[in-house]
């Protein structure tokens, strides 16, 4: 988010007026031209998926379908003004239209266009809710940010852990759910193997919703091993991610305290306990 | 609750004797009458609760119903007299009556007279329970009060990454239901975009009612998809917690004796039973 | 566990020697009888309690029936008869009848005897499963006693915090419970409030049973809340207890290493980096 | 892993030229010619893997039967090819044989043979899924492999607590699974002992199946017990193996910098990227 807080800043007009105000009413938060713009936003981003929501349940479709179709349409309206006045105004317009904001932007409009030939497709508006992710930015909160950067970072550091868990899950769900197939067989609900791999994987995960339950002895042996592995293989990604978010906590608190910056080299990355510029060893 | 302790103390009435001894009863837990008071209103808030439990058995309110009625307008009318006396006694009444226990004693009685206009609103009433949580008091369980305190301060220093989570959740089981329903449709139990919501919570949190299992094979891909993200995912809050825990456990560890440093060697990593610094032998 | 082998060696009875013969088989688990009289006494352990579990299937009762129910008598014989000679060799025989052990040995008797007069009281049999803990003694598994003693300990620091939690859970729940038979009531299932109380632990401890399921609007967002809620603070007791076995590991690791015994004041309990005596001062 | 590469190096055969290069081809990932053998092997094994899946699909079979059987066939005698090729050029059969990739490989192709005796065998041949676990040696993902080793080093180093805490699991659910049976009786579905111990581990591990549901009050409220302990107790698993894994991750991280103590003041606590004390300002 910071970044895009800077590629905007870069991305300012330098030309015309105009542009440059309505860049700073639909682009930059720290206006209250800005701020209003992005709570309206917001709340039309809302409605708009409340709509799509509602336009769903058959009750109320049969009632208010015409009101919801237009009001569909009405905020698809808005939000396409709204996109091409972002390519209008920004500098770099391909920067803009390729960076993961720009995209959900023009994702959050296509769908209702798309209906036009594909009925139905209009469901796929929901994915206007990634929008609301703008909040974040609009209540200027910097700690959230800060806060999801760290837990994305301590995340992406457990990537490769996470995947080497992931490939043994699988692995495993395919093996135990080809072995119930071939113990409790297709009369007491295990139809097929991918039928028992899916239920391998609700019962591995411990959702277990029930619809197909082993009935012969060694398929509940067999069973009571792929819950119980469940319930104990939980604490690998969580041993992950917990020693990962441990460490990214320690860092930061490291870090904390007022920040310093040394006069002869101008590093200012110093621990709070620091009496020496490491890098230089300059009295700090 | 330390607090409301303290708060208490300053609002010991110094006028009349008949007002000081009966907060001495009521608010007090130190002296034997008060000990014994609150012994008494938490066995009468937990039979009031049982009262209203019972109550709502049909079974059992056919045969009793009318016993179980007199008995709840009796603890109605007990708690209420409790109520004015400690509005009564207290000294500054406006701040007993809006602290969180001052409002909980008041709506713990409002439901039944309520109930006279507004059947059924006597159900209510299980908020009583909450008056038990007074227990801590009564028993002196000052290491619970302290160790409920490390607890909610563990908690509140992980608001903001608990926050960023709640919200990426929020916005996956919005997206993931969506598709779902587009998926599997109004004929496989998936009949509108909200159900949907409500069927990708029930998935990602592991819980699994059941009622709604996807039947088609790329629904299965899917839901297999959300059951592992959810079986995974479940790592990040627990590792934040984790996290804030072990920091609110080392730092009242480190509070529990105060560090000392040797004078010889600088050394303070000493076990709060040495006398004799470890790594040169001084005595600290 | 230890204590109990401690305790054994100051209950050996001096006395006649068969009775200490008999105690060396009984008790001990070092001589070779005594290791043999153990593995025999597990797996008779064992089978009487598969005895008892097939006993309890209807369509092997049928069958053989008569055969399970002389075994179970078989088995209670021998285990009275191996229970008054453990009575009869200990020194002190109060104190072995009233010890966890002697207690269990006595519990995994009584129900046969029982079953005389209260049918279907001798599935209580089962019980007989907990002598199978004698297992750690035979194997010497010192190993496995010194984890499960780590474990018990953390658990055991934990305890107030885990009180906490609980009692937090439970308030949660009756209100939670009582708030969804208001708004679900009778017609969706939630017949009574001890119910809706049974059914809000089930979700929110994410088992989800499934037999009952909100069907209001409401309902379904007070209950995505409750499942919310439920796979968030699970990450309180796994914080918890992941904080106190993180210490007890620390701890432990602390003082591995070869064990030094102070020469001047006897002190054995150093740190692996300690070079001099934290009680004396004396180097190690 | 590693050890298997290691093996191979020393594996190779060293007379006949051509046996030096189907070597090359079949067990090297290194050469161009290796790559894209293991490549094209993989991409086998997941279509067989596919082939066998959907021949479990009646609607499919019933179709495509045919096609399918001869598709199976073809992969067997593949890869029946493939081991004896590997057999052949391999230095010691007898170490390949008995290695876990060689037993794989051997038990990959059996069933389908097995099949032309014993119907229904050849859905072992899911088996071969687990041949895909060469893919870390083909794409050379050392980190994976490194990962991996540190993950199952963690869970080897807390195999002993783990043991402990099945142990008791498993002693609980019988004990509870037994009481259960006892309470609500076969009129409620808790049928027999094994069944009520199958629904124990259900319950305690939080799956919850919902094909049998306590109805008697009694029963209920052991149920919550149940499912609160198993709620909480899923908290040793993770605290063992987040201990483990916090443990072995500080580990590596102390290895991947030589540790310097700085020549002035003893401190040995500097970044990785200190070139000075940050203590006393001395060169590192």
């Amino acid at each position: 988010m910071p970044e895009t807080n800077n590629a905007n800043r870069n991305n300012r007009p330098g030309g015309a007026k105009w542009r440059a105000a309505i860049y700073d009413i639909i682009f930059e938060a720290d206006t209250p031209a800005g701020k209003y713009f992005d709570i309206l936003l917001i709340i039309s981003i809302l409605l708009s998926v409340l709509v799509v929501m509602l336009d769903s349940i058959n009750s109320i479709r049969e009632v208010y379908g015409e009101i919801l179709y237009y009001l569909e349409w009405f905020f698809t309206i808005i939000f396409t003004i709204e996109y091409f006045l972002r390519l209008i105004c920004v500098r770099d317009r391909i920067r803009y239209a390729t960076s993961p904001l720009g995209i959900v932007d023009l994702v959050a409009i296509v769908p209702t266009y798309l209906s036009l030939f594909l009925p139905g497709s209009q469901f796929l508006l929901v994915i206007r809710v990634l929008r609301v992710l703008r909040i974040f930015r609009v209540l200027k909160l910097v700690h959230y940010v800060s806060e999801a950067e760290m837990l994305s970072k301590a995340l992406r550091a457990s990537r490769q852990k996470i995947t080497v868990f992931l490939f043994t899950v699988i692995t495993l769900v395919i093996i135990l759910g080809s072995l119930m197939y071939l113990i409790e067989g297709e009369e007491n609900g295990f139809t097929s193997i991918p039928t028992s791999i899916f239920w391998a994987i609700v019962t591995l995960t411990t959702v277990g919703f029930g619809d197909i339950v082993p009935q012969t002895p060694l398929g509940r042996i067999l069973a009571s091993v792929i819950m119980i592995l469940g319930y104990s293989i939980i604490a690998v990604p969580t041993g992950i991610v917990t020693s990962e978010i441990s460490f990214a906590s320690i860092e930061e608190r490291k870090k904390a305290g007022p920040e310093r910056t040394c006069a002869q080299c101008g590093n200012s990355d110093h621990d709070s306990d620091a009496l020496f510029c490491k890098h230089c060893g300059t009295k700090v």
